[in-house]
């Protein structure tokens, strides 16, 4: 399966949901229109394909997905959060516009994720309800996840808190995109919704579990943002707690968990499979 | 008529909407279930009320409303805006959990609005689907109002400005408390939507230029907040650009627009009518 080919289309999308005019626009697009690796937008895209779901039925879900997670980046990035100055190898967004323009460019993107999903012309009443609740759900265990993560800075945690935050701050929503996929799919059944949840919780623990490992182990250029900057900010993380190389087994397991559990799918998981091995093998 | 019950109706609502639970629960509650004047929820209640619809109904909507606003004004105190330290007389949000949480509680304050109508058991999809777009569309709006409010600080602008800028940051969250009301009774007719419309559209501009005239006028005590704010800041307002007694004929004009405006209404307008004169009598 050639995943550029969502990236493709979701870059196409996002630009068509944030057109060169109001006030805003400018810094949400250049926060938005990135390079960055659309893995959130490839799930959703993924799940509807292995139920032969048109994709038209779902660029909202992963547009607003997507909107959800650059909201999410811009804020973290603040002074008064992380304090971070490059994102996706550009100087993050209130570095170029000012912390005041970022905050209302991450408010303003978080607004637009739920009007592209409400304004989908394409998709009944019932399903944008249960669309937007999924979104409504992940996107306050996101915030939730990262005010754990702040109030945690520099303090001796034990794996569970830090498994919970995580769960929240990067899980809720990789769960929400593949639950979107999964919603719009007439023809994804009740059996498989459960072992895509599953599937999905299993990826996004795994998915940050990697993050905080290749926080340590890529360059700078490579991961487009600073290296070892958990250690930097004194962050608790899984290698800090576990180790580099148990955090390695940790997050492969889980990886290859998530393989066998969509094996059991009503349909052909190979793509989900192949995209979830991708995943496992990045370096950045 | 008693706009105190509807006050005492929102306030029960949002607490139930804000248990003492989760991670960032606290300083939501603290920003939330404050002595705030609840104009907005007021007015939805209001609406539903002249069109015999039972409140049950609106009460989702009501806290939506409150809920958004409450957020904006959480951002909008913080250092990288308008740097405000009291608010509803007490220290605003970042002054006593700091600046990250309050970008948080800010960030899952406008989720929760969505979330609460979504999750509204007593209302169809359809209904539903109009409130969001609705919500959607002033939260918007309202970010985009902001964005020029603090674009313009120190500037010559002239009065469109002045008042497309009122229009969106608080124009477009009172248009949609009225329309939220109006979308859930089943007997208001398009003709009254369109009333409404025009009604909550002059309403919201007088109220933002009364502001600009009670920021000067009223005392910090009553006011809630710092006196001469908009002065001490160098924001343009009606008053810098159009005087004192200009500015409040413009605001007293508006709202007697506005009483005129709903006489035409299919139903019984006195309680809003009483509403409004009790808005342009408002002395903070």
């Amino acid at each position: 399966m050639d995943f550029n080919a969502y990236i493709t289309r979701v870059n196409t999308k996002l630009e068509k949901y944030l057109p060169v005019q109001g006030y805003l626009t400018k810094a949400m697009r250049y926060s938005t229109l990135t390079n960055g690796k659309r893995f959130r937008p490839i799930l959703t895209y993924s799940v509807a394909n292995i139920f032969s779901t048109h994709l038209d039925l779902v660029d909202s879900s992963s547009c607003a997905i997507e909107f959800i997670h650059a909201y999410s980046l811009i804020h973290d990035d603040l002074p008064a959060m992380d304090d971070d100055d490059i994102r996706h190898n550009q100087p993050t967004c209130h570095k170029l516009f000012g912390e005041a323009q970022a905050i209302l460019v991450g408010d303003g993107l978080q607004t637009l994720a739920f009007k592209v999903l409400v304004n989908d012309n394409l998709i009944g009443s019932d399903t944008k309800i249960e669309l937007i609740k999924s979104l409504t759900h992940a996107s306050f265990e996101m915030a939730e996840g990262q005010a754990i993560d702040l109030s945690i800075i520099a303090k001796q945690v034990n794996i569970t808190t830090l498994e919970t935050m995580h769960r929240k701050k990067t899980g809720a929503l990789l769960n929400c995109a593949v639950n979107l996929g999964a919603i719009v799919s007439k023809n994804c059944n009740n059996k498989d919704q459960t072992i895509l949840n599953i599937f999905s919780k299993d990826i996004g623990l795994a998915y940050q579990i990697q993050d905080d490992v290749l926080d340590i182990e890529t360059p700078d250029e490579l991961l487009g943002k600073k290296q070892y900057s958990d250690e930097y900010k004194n962050k608790p993380t899984y290698p800090s707690l576990l180790g580099l190389d148990k955090s390695r087994l940790v997050y492969k397991d889980l990886y290859e968990k998530a393989i066998d559990e969509i094996a059991l799918l009503s349909v052909d998981a190979v793509e989900l499979q192949q995209l979830t091995i991708k995943l496992q093998e990045r370096l950045f």
